[in-house]
């Protein structure tokens, strides 16, 4: 079962990153941008028997810093 | 428009913070984690008015390296 974990900044926590990206955008002429956040995905291949409970479990362990981080489970099939 | 852009290693590309994940889910006892892969997302909020081919250009210029990357442009509206 191939499982995407998207894990983002909350909002109100600084992304310098961003930042640096929107900086970049506009400097290659880009217009209109607003705002940017950088984020990650980890994308896990898991057994078709493992419950919603052990993959929430692993991002509040390891896969997301959930003090400043929110992650969303999607199940791509 | 909110835009967000999947950035994820191409297949054969060697990815050691994957790896590194696996290692350590398998650490905290979590059984049956195949693979695992580490991408980013890029959320940009940017003016209606923006054409595809001005994402599909930032993503070219900046956001992805496509000689070792593949990137996925998704309008969340």
């Amino acid at each position: 079962m191939k499982i995407r974990v998207l894990v983002s900044l909350k909002p109100g926590v600084l992304d310098p990153q961003g930042r640096a990206v929107h900086h970049a955008l506009e400097g290659l002429g880009f217009q209109g941008v607003d705002e940017v956040r950088i984020g990650r995905t980890v994308e896990l291949d898991v057994a078709d028997s493992t419950s919603d409970e052990a993959l929430a479990d692993m991002c509040e362990k390891l896969l997301a810093n959930t003090v400043i981080e929110n992650y969303k489970i999607e199940k791509l099939g």
